[in-house]
């Protein structure tokens, strides 16, 4: 995997106009039935998505979950995914992994060596340690989990602790450590688009670390706050990730212009955002 | 998979008389180099390793971080080695997995369907909806992690967090949120032997809750208050894990006795320590 992550990134942002991120969750109950007949099912619906998308999206991010629950299958499957990635498009692998220091190594290894991934997301809960052997590789882009999308993560993520004498939700605590560890350049952030709230105390917390805003479509967040309140001073810095919307837009025979249609409109709404936001200044790469 | 975990478990600890978890981290730099050159190296050392344990222990857990850094070869070798699991001893995956629901659900899916796992590790940052799929197969353990072994721990788990007026560090408040999680009576906890003053922590809040206790051996932790403060009325409730020093206690000829003989230490070393705690009351099996 040659170059950084961040520059690769920052690439195809560029070359695609989009913030767009979309989701390889594949999901045998959803892809068209004729593709799923096939016996090579998963890499030929995941490439027919990207051969339709590649041009309007900045980033791909399977998620592990979907192809471990189809066992063998799933992982040749996803290692046909990963081959058929356009080379200039990022590959982030959403794995949400975290250990004791020397299995985060074996994960770091599966995720960046074995796979080949340019970015993964991870999970803070088991601290520092658990997160380092994924930043040492300062060419990968690590996401820590801080505010996620789904309805639990007031749980925790919501409480009140308190560090050095001074109360802040637990989401923002970690965003706090997370800017401590970015010491090569390769930490983002994890911020669902259903927490509105949150855009603004974390972009306080972190101005320029990367985020990867989960949650617009079937989640049903708030892609205008997420674009207002998330990206950077340049009108980037977010990845809006996008699956079922883009992937399942249509069962027909007309699946690939389906999910392209679903990742131009979705590109189309973020860049229409960026424009508001910076009053019409934003370069046209 | 036939019976409930915690039955399983419970007839094993009998049969075993032990609270030994051995925990299957394999290691292609650690284990026999003679083992190391078979094609099937995988599969025959934990084979191997079951062999002359099966009857020192109560579980055995793979973590699945070795099993995916060593890629398709590793995946294949974990079904091998859960193949040749003795029936009567339940596997605990050791995953560590926390995603939004649609994604949970795949996990556990994964772990409990296609790999067969009798338990599973959990990771409580995304909240309840990311364990409840998982909580939902009743028949199998969900230990979450709560206090964990790595230095990192102190890092969130530690930090005061408020819930309705009351201030606990997190992982009492994940503990607590635990044992209300405990519907199906399926739940258990995470809670290192290095973090000696979490244990009469948890035991006020989850009296009952089932404990694994990973960071006995490499990572120093302190076996004795680990039994003394961890075990339940029944002088039971804790698994504690081991597993290099297991594995990997001779890289000759005699892997196996080795192996044997350490299980065979640590078993006792707890049971003395149940046998203390229980001032000699405990029956014997």
């Amino acid at each position: 995997m040659a170059g950084a992550f961040k520059e690769k990134l920052a690439a195809a942002v560029r070359r695609s106009d989009s913030l767009v991120c979309v989701g390889l969750d594949v999901d045998p109950g959803r892809v068209p039935a004729f593709v799923r007949e096939r016996a090579d099912w998963i890499g030929y619906f995941n490439a027919g998505i990207m051969e339709a998308t590649a041009d309007l999206v900045c980033c791909y991010k399977p998620n592990l979950g979907f192809y471990e629950a189809l066992g063998a299958e799933g992982w040749q499957g996803l290692r046909q995914t990963l081959a058929a990635v356009p080379r200039d498009v990022p590959v982030l692998l959403d794995a949400k992994r975290g250990d004791i220091g020397s299995t985060a190594e074996a994960y770091a290894r599966a995720l960046f060596e074995d796979l080949g991934g340019d970015a993964a997301t991870v999970n803070p809960y088991m601290g520092f340690d658990a997160v380092a052997p994924f930043l040492a590789y300062g060419d990968r882009g690590v996401f820590v989990l801080c505010k996620t999308s789904n309805p639990g993560a007031a749980d925790f993520q919501d409480l009140p602790c308190e560090v050095s004498g001074e109360r802040r939700p637990l989401f923002e605590q970690v965003a706090r450590a997370a800017v401590g560890w970015n010491r090569r350049g390769n930490v983002g952030l994890v911020v669902g688009a259903t927490q509105p709230a949150a855009f603004r105390a974390v972009r306080a917390i972190a101005p320029a670390l990367p985020l990867l805003v989960p949650g617009v479509g079937a989640q049903g967040g708030d892609l205008a706050v997420a674009v207002r309140e998330g990206a950077d001073a340049s009108g980037t810095g977010i990845l809006v990730a996008s699956s079922r919307a883009v992937l399942y837009a249509s069962s027909g025979q007309d699946w690939q212009a389906a999910a392209r249609a679903a990742a131009a409109e979705l590109r189309d709404a973020i860049n229409a955002l960026r424009g508001a936001k910076s009053d019409g200044a934003r370069a046209i790469p």
